[in-house]
């Protein structure tokens, strides 16, 4: 039995008992998605991207999500501004870089939040954390590059490492098995379904479930390894019930299948390999 | 036999022979849902929130739904440029202050666009509509209070009395039961169900589908109570045909249901109770 | 044996091995709905509507769409950018003019888009492209006046001929009959169901696959007709599967359709009827 596994379903117990409320500062493309999938994990959405409200929104808030998916001048200010009052008042912070390394404007934006904000959790795919950690990365668009896919558990385990040693802080790369480290553990995570990129915002809605377990929780590791598998997990019974209907129905099932996630189900299908530099 | 069941039932069949253009300035993440709620009770829906259109909109629709889930100081004008013409045209206005309480922002936006803009119905939850009585609320998020949900019947009205008489508009507190009240008339519909604040923007859809009543009939009181029944029983339904399946699939059967509901089903199935002051 | 329907088919096949990479400027009522579509149909979405990255990422793109269902002038300065950075790379450029004819900006944006960028394909209802080609337009917000969708075929091909004529480019209006015309050949889809007309979308959906499709391959012709017809045969087979239970299951069956629609479906179901002037 792994103690992982078990700390990840007992924060999933705590989640659903204090419901904390996550603010997300997101994007406009998925933001309906990721305020369903904080609901039905159990925690309360709140979006305020204006520099007029972002900061007291953070800090009544157990949790801030910065996702770069859709940017522009007015919400990056926020972004930052949001971020700040996190650290300064001890909120966890978790950064979804989407795209970073595909345009100028991305890149300085990362750039800027992991240099004046302190995060508690980055997640992304191979090609965005990689270009955080400064390594090559082929970025095309928002999706994850099929080499950085194919390049294996090993180079992701480098790239987190890299990553969770310079920011001092959780970093996770999910793809076809998930990276989760703060430097020191290292977990794996075998859930999921490949449909899952098939659906646009699947990485977002793990971000903000990450959020949503780091609002519940103080370790952002366990916070972080429980948001992922809870997402894997929730593929692979999507795909069980929906999945031979189409990407629609898929993504409903999704919704559905995070919603009735207990901490039964899942202890019993987390696939989770944990390992101690 | 109640008389306001009626002319709710009897304001649908004339949305749906009408077909009112419904105009919404509103947040960017249950749009979606509002448009498509909007269209599923047989209105159009048209969201435009620049001001460098919102007045022209404004003047071609039947009715005026500004929202406040996601404020920035470029919608903010809008929404009182838009409200002023709607103002000036006789067109109603519903307006949702979603997380008034919550910031700053919020609050001020609230206050500017009630005393700039006269609305036809506000509707809210009880936090929302107390920070507008100028009572004390446990603002949470955008989500209702719990304390505010257990305070009962008996305070919403007060509330929405007060907030009813100092607007001289319709108020509309939505909870367990929603009280709906124009100062003279009160109602009270007990239609719905819990699992509606498990899914983000049902309140947000049932401000627009007040919206769209609001375009079909004179009468703001009717045409509150209408769209909120609507959402209500739509709910009911959803449960169900889908509540066992997770919020993604009731989500999905709301929409399905208010799309569905008709003249006969929303007479049959409305539980309001009116009383008079 | 038609060769249209052959060209479209094929076409599909290419898109699905090549998964194009597909730039999005749209608006945040249907975006999320707009980047499903295309990740069904086998490309790639990717939305970016700042100045500040508008341009780098219409250079990574196969192909780019813009569409104005909610405009401001931030996206409207990143949508005439990349448009010209579209021209000078020749990426072909997709152009939704949702609601042309309802106001000041909507019309101005319209009239600067089509001034100061070389379009492929400008898709839209008669309302829409009616305003373009100058002719008389009775425009009640973004959904297809009545009076235009019941004035029939010839008169669509008529409007159609002369945008397309004007601008040097494909034109396409669709509603009852979906009419497609590059001024010399000219397709009329038969495909499509009625109840496409109850969510809100499916034209930008419709323009969104039109854009994938024109990332897969060269003649923009054969692009918008596979695009149009993709989207029409989805529509049928979602009502087939869930038009009775609703306009929201029906919505999601609209997506699993293009998720599952191949060369053979595609081939077998398209009703396509090509003419040359």
């Amino acid at each position: 039995m792994s103690d992982i596994i078990k700390a990840a379903a007992e924060l999933l117990g705590q989640l659903r008992s204090n419901k904390p409320l996550v603010h997300n500062i997101t994007n406009y493309v998925t933001v309906n998605d990721c305020a369903n999938a904080v609901l039905a994990i159990g925690a309360s959405p709140i979006m305020a991207d204006d520099i007029g409200e972002a900061v007291d929104i953070t800090a009544i808030s157990s949790a801030l999500v910065i996702n770069i998916g859709t940017l522009n001048h007015r919400t990056v200010e926020s972004m930052l501004a949001a971020g700040k009052k996190a650290n300064e008042l001890g909120i966890p912070v978790v950064f979804d870089p989407v795209g970073a390394g595909a345009s100028r404007l991305r890149n300085e934006t990362t750039r800027a939040i992991l240099s004046e904000i302190k995060v508690s959790v980055v997640r992304g795919n191979m090609s965005e954390i990689s270009f955080i950690a400064g390594l090559n990365a082929n970025t095309k668009g928002v999706d994850a590059a099929e080499e950085d896919i194919a390049s294996g558990d090993a180079a992701q385990a480098a790239v987190a490492l890299a990553v969770a040693e310079k920011l001092e802080c959780v970093a996770a790369i999910t793809g076809a098995t998930d990276i989760i480290t703060d430097g020191k553990r290292i977990a794996a995570v075998s859930n999921g379904h490949k449909m899952l990129s098939d659906v646009t915002g699947t990485g977002c809605m793990t971000t903000a479930l990450v959020g949503s377990f780091c609002g519940a929780g103080r370790d952002a590791f366990v916070a972080a390894v429980a948001g992922i598998a809870a997402m894997g997990i929730a593929g692979e019974i999507a795909f069980e019930n929906a999945g031979s209907k189409g990407t629609g129905s898929f993504h409903m099932a999704i919704i559905d299948a995070i919603s009735r996630l207990d901490e039964k189900i899942l202890f019993e299908r987390a696939r989770i390999n944990e390992t101690y530099r």
